[in-house]
């Protein structure tokens, strides 16, 4: 069980934060002050604070390229929140692989899909909130100590009342006969453009299988021909999907699949969103068969 | 008492850093192995190292949003320092809440005006500097020694000569009987725009207390009407005072209290800063009664 | 034995990473997953993280001026790799100042070229990778890994084959009997140049020694008049050497010695690599006399 588990002596519980605050001012750095105060033997790892302003999508996206490499108790904090001052709940969830404290915003629905055992809760009991709370730095205030009290130990059920249902954000994501309809996700420090298309894996030298997994959608997997399927994006067609960036020369394009399972187009050693001139919303086709 | 504190047996000190030195190059991982060579126990936390170059004031403002959220014997590491190589000195300054190292040039003022018991010693005991001090890098050589060797419990007075007097920055706040005249402070991640008009509280639905505190200009509170109140900034004039950004609808200008007690203006879930054209600097005066 | 040491009980193993991964996505944090879950007692230090894409000379630079400052056991592990996916071996060294993980593509060649007792192996061994090996992302799976377990005190030699010979980068500096030609090697955030021309350590009031140590091509040091140098830059030439910005008034441009020993052109309180118009790659000469 793992509050038994983040309860023995000794431990030295992970916090493993994601916002959209930036590292000009000292808001995150505020936030790791009362993780400490509340929890000293709390280790704090950044996962990134460079999240697009309130872009709860792409949030859920690099939460996703990351949690399977944490310690399974490993404490998420994830701050990325349109709705601060509105009536969006604050939550904590539980499951078999980290503890995720959030906005309900849909920004764990990535995750949740993956993962198993979830028990969540509204964090609405006053006595794990800072003492005063203010009304324009929840993260702060309401985030950041469930964050370090679930680290403690703390049993998840005595942070609020039971959350039966997670509301998740619709997925872009459209499966018809001619092909998978998608849009730009994110575009990485390196220019490579990761699509909403996932989650592919190679089946064998050829084939792929997809598992559309955002949030609720859950489906059967797809079997598709790597060679056969092409990627409409920008004004590019690029085929075949290749397994890295270094199977083609450099400075040219190709479709892969990203070390998270989402389609991703890169440029060996170059910048693939500077040739395509696409940006995240952008539209992506992966056409299951060539038409030419 | 503090030191007492520090030096008990299993003791994890903080140091917290803020510096104007960016993230791209490893002038703050250097400060780290100085640090952690010297008390390999500290635990590291950075505030920010985006102040922009050599900007005491925002450095202070940055450390004051912090500073009250960490456990009280903390060690805050501050290097924005225009004076390196000149005759500025370094100092360092044990309080009720936090011991500070940093360079004798203001940056600690806005703290300052807010905590008790205050000793404070210049830097200038050769045995906790490093063994070769350059003339380009005191971060390093000086101030970061000062920070491990007190996070590790020596005393305050080990490390140097008594310094009496902090010299403190002047503040912009000028009051007179039609209102309060500020400046810009900083521009946040977000575009909130934060003034130098502070610090104030809610004292009511419709009322709020100012109590100017940076440096030594302490005075007694003044009490506001929040209604009655506007802001004065660009071309702009504003108000009412609301309590948060979601009070007035998406894309809307508001003034509000920020979650350190500054005057702010913020745009509902927008940049504030590009919307009012403004930059740290500029002119904003809160009038104390609506002159229509 | 750095072995003995590493693996002693209580002992906090110290990683520091450098990496052109950037800050916006996971890359790092994930990195991070893996080095605790693998390795929970060790302490994270990022020196930076905005290299830029693939630029080894200036990684090689950036970790020469942090790594003495750690303490000697510790684990500098180095991602900045355009051969992804190509032939380039990952290796592992121990030195007496350092353990090294890294491509094998000469980032680590200002390092070597100053520590001893080096004992390399390409990490070849799978059992000290991640279970799935992607294609693109090595950091995580291969050198993560690898930095993780020899934080743990795992022997190098388990990693994986001796590999005796650490394949170098030719440096750029030429030395001829006029002078000394180099080239803007890195430029802070400060905007102070720094260039390929060290390393450089003052021997008396007016004297320097230089002593260049790119990679094997160590050479006995040479004895410099300061005052008789001059630095050929842009379209300017600048005389004499200062040791410190503020040797000169506000906004002037001089050349001095640098924190870890390049020459460097600093402007006092101002930006030189605006005012030179230079950036990396850029030509740079010291000349031995004055020849007006």
């Amino acid at each position: 069980m793992i509050v038994g588990t983040i309860s023995s002596m000794n431990h030295k519980p992970i916090i493993a934060l994601i916002t959209d605050f930036g590292t000009q001012d000292a808001y995150v750095g505020t936030m790791k002050g009362v993780l400490l105060s509340i929890c000293p033997a709390a280790r704090l790892v950044d996962l990134t604070h460079a999240i697009p302003p309130q872009q709860v999508r792409q949030a859920a996206y690099v939460l996703l390229t990351a949690f399977r490499h944490f310690p399974p108790e490993t404490v998420f904090l994830v701050v990325v929140d349109p709705g601060v001052g509105t009536a969006r709940e604050p939550v904590a969830v539980q499951t078999d692989q980290g503890v995720y404290v959030a906005p309900n915003n849909g920004v764990l629905s990535y995750v949740l899909a993956r993962v198993q055992d979830q028990q969540a809760v509204v964090l609405d009991n006053p006595a794990y909130h800072l003492a005063d709370v203010s009304q324009t730095f929840h993260g702060r205030d309401i985030f950041s100590p469930a964050a370090a009290h679930l680290a403690n130990g703390v049993a998840i059920e005595r942070l609020g009342s039971p959350a039966d249902v997670l509301r998740l954000d619709d997925p872009t994501l459209v499966i018809t006969a001619a092909g998978i309809h998608g849009e730009v996700l994110h575009v990485d420090h390196f220019g490579n453009v990761i699509t909403s298309i996932g989650y592919l894996a190679w089946t064998g030298p050829d084939t792929l299988s997809l598992t559309p997994a955002f949030g609720a959608q859950q489906q059967a997997p797809i079997t598709l021909n790597a060679a056969a399927c092409s990627i409409v994006i920008g004004s590019r067609t690029l085929q075949p999907i290749h397994t890295t960036y270094g199977a083609v020369p450099p400075g040219t394009l190709t479709p892969l699949v990203g070390s998270s399972g989402q389609l991703e187009i890169g440029v060996n050693q170059g910048n693939a969103a500077q040739v395509l001139g696409v940006s995240p919303g952008d539209p992506v086709i992966l056409r299951l068969a060539n038409e030419e």
